[in-house]
């Protein structure tokens, strides 16, 4: 097993990367510090992992299951709702831990639930998507979409630590796989381009579930993350980095309704975008835009935006997302492999003929 | 005008007391970091006050007034929800500040969604009760009601400052010029027995709506709490002080449904039986029970929680409350005039006593 720490003073908090980390071991039942929990999870997760959590759960005096439906489209105010509702029937109190076992649906609703509930209770992460396990689950990011728009509603909500159970990765169906390891060559684009060209060499080997390659990109990325967030947990600059592609995939999931698109297909697809748009301002060679292109189609991920998806629609899309302040839409761009910048001069004539072609 | 400060480090903010703090004033303009704005207020306050605090905004691209309806019983999911749409449709974005001018309901409802919109955006209070003016605009609270039970949906979210019109006090009904003396009682009895007594004395004056002594009495309240709030600003421990009275009060609004008592009136009887606990105890003499019964009737303030609330009733919807934590309810009670405890040791038999006599 291998332990990183996320380092924010009183909020510190360690991810835990290994194979079978429930069974005989007190990596969990150590963050739970009153005697209730509720195991939040969903109608795919519950049958699989939820037993082996509550037999590691220690000493407690209230166990709740909660399964919420599945999907990208169920991460709303409503299903939000729900998990209030019984939170409260069942009688948790302020001491509660909420425990988010599934992928970055499940964490982001019930990280909001635990930084909403009663002003705010305790929180473990339990990812068992590769997507959760190297992004969502790590930094503290909580919320729900709204129709005109995703994450809108939400909470800085840092979880007391991260359990990632690479066994997890056996059962997770391969479009899924696919699009977690599009979040993977995010970090390295961004800022690592040694692991960068590390996963043009495994990927092979990653897409196989190669149980030590996969280990060693998690742990690399969430390495990578933990210091962005380290440095800027609430966004404030530095951490808008992580969003490589997101402005563009954002705009795709909404204009598909989410669901319909994986998360990290749409950033796939954003970020192919993003790197012909660095290409044709001199910052990187076209032979990358190539190279990442041919290594996501050995992926079977998308390289471009849904061809139904208008140029104008998007342009709208993207002009509501978070990352628009005072009117100016932020974008990430690379300088070079590995080396994000922020630029906000952008302009829309820019945009559509990159959209358009 | 008198300044006061709560001093949560980085978070620290003023609070501003006085008479036409608007007009000509940048008192509310500096406190506007973004370009754009969102007056928050309800269908009562918002022909009174929204156009003065319009013209106070200083340079902005985006003014929106969302009006909301006026009530406890609207301290909803569904209205906030209402909120967040029209943020989304007007087009707000993360540099935003929501302005919220009115009661407890409009600052606790406005404050949850500043918390929660786009994981958190600016904030200031205009407080026009003077319930909220003394107690919930002051120290971070937000939140919504829920079915089972108040405020269980919310935040510590702080504003930027609040500013105190004692104006507005002029335009308030009466009834709730006494349910927010109730609040300013609460601070006397917890922690500063000179102001108590001079609230005896004063209690005249402030029920003509004297404004000097209704401005000293606003200032200590708000000087009372901010010490409060600045030692324990998450209700780790002493800040729960401040709940004397709240939690026998938060059982009666949630019993007779919220909007039936105003909130400083369930407090007011809460009071009454936290001050008799106390003096079962020996804690404090008997006359002081009297003297503050026969203060609340001065003001036509409830002494005793409605008749056809059941004691058995009353103890369920009690258990309930966020201060119960693994099963022990926590009470406030007072070891003297000016000297609050929090106790957890206090017997269902000894409250069914109590609520049966």
């Amino acid at each position: 097993m291998h332990t990183l720490y996320v380092e924010l003073e009183e909020r510190s908090y360690p991810i835990y990367i290994g194979r079978d980390l429930f069974a005989g071991s007190d990596l969990l039942s150590r963050h739970i510090h009153g005697r209730q929990v509720a195991i939040v999870s969903n109608e795919t997760v519950a049958p699989l992992y939820v037993q082996r959590i509550r037999d590691a759960l220690g000493e407690v005096d209230l166990v709740s299951e909660i399964v919420l439906p599945d999907g990208e489209q169920f991460k709303t105010m409503q299903t939000l709702q729900l998990l209030f509702d019984r939170l409260l029937q069942e009688g948790h109190n302020r001491g509660t831990t909420l425990v988010a076992a599934g992928g970055g649906v499940v964490g982001d609703i019930a990280g909001f639930a635990a930084a909403s509930y009663q002003r705010g209770v305790n929180f473990v992460q339990v990812p068992t998507t590769l997507l959760a396990q190297v992004d969502s689950s790590v930094g503290g990011k909580t919320g729900v979409n709204h129709p005109l728009g995703k994450n809108m509603i939400g909470a800085f909500h840092q979880p007391r630590c991260v359990l990632i159970d690479t066994d997890t990765l056996h059962t997770l169906p391969g479009r899924e796989l696919a699009a977690g390891l599009a979040e993977v060559i995010k970090y390295g684009l961004i800022g690592d381009e040694p692991f960068y060209r590390w996963l043009h060499e495994h990927m092979a080997k990653l897409l196989a579930r190669d149980q030590a390659a996969l280990a060693e990109a998690i742990e690399r990325s969430c390495a990578n993350k933990a210091a962005v967030v380290a440095s800027d947990e609430r966004e404030g600059g530095i951490r808008a980095i992580l969003n490589l592609g997101h402005t563009f995939g954002h705009a795709i999931e909404t204009a598909q309704g989410y669901g319909e698109w994986l998360h990290g297909e749409a950033v796939a697809a954003g970020m192919c975008l993003a790197l012909r748009l660095s290409a044709e301002r001199g910052w990187v060679p076209e032979v990358e835009v190539t190279a990442l292109r041919q290594l996501l189609q050995s992926m079977a991920l998308p390289t471009a935006p849904p061809p139904e998806l208008a140029a104008g629609k998007f342009l709208e899309l993207m002009a509501r997302d978070k990352k628009v302040v005072d009117g100016q839409l932020r974008l990430v761009l690379l300088r070079g492999i590995g080396e994000a910048v922020i630029v906000s001069d952008v302009s829309s004539a820019e945009l559509m003929q990159l959209l358009q072609n």
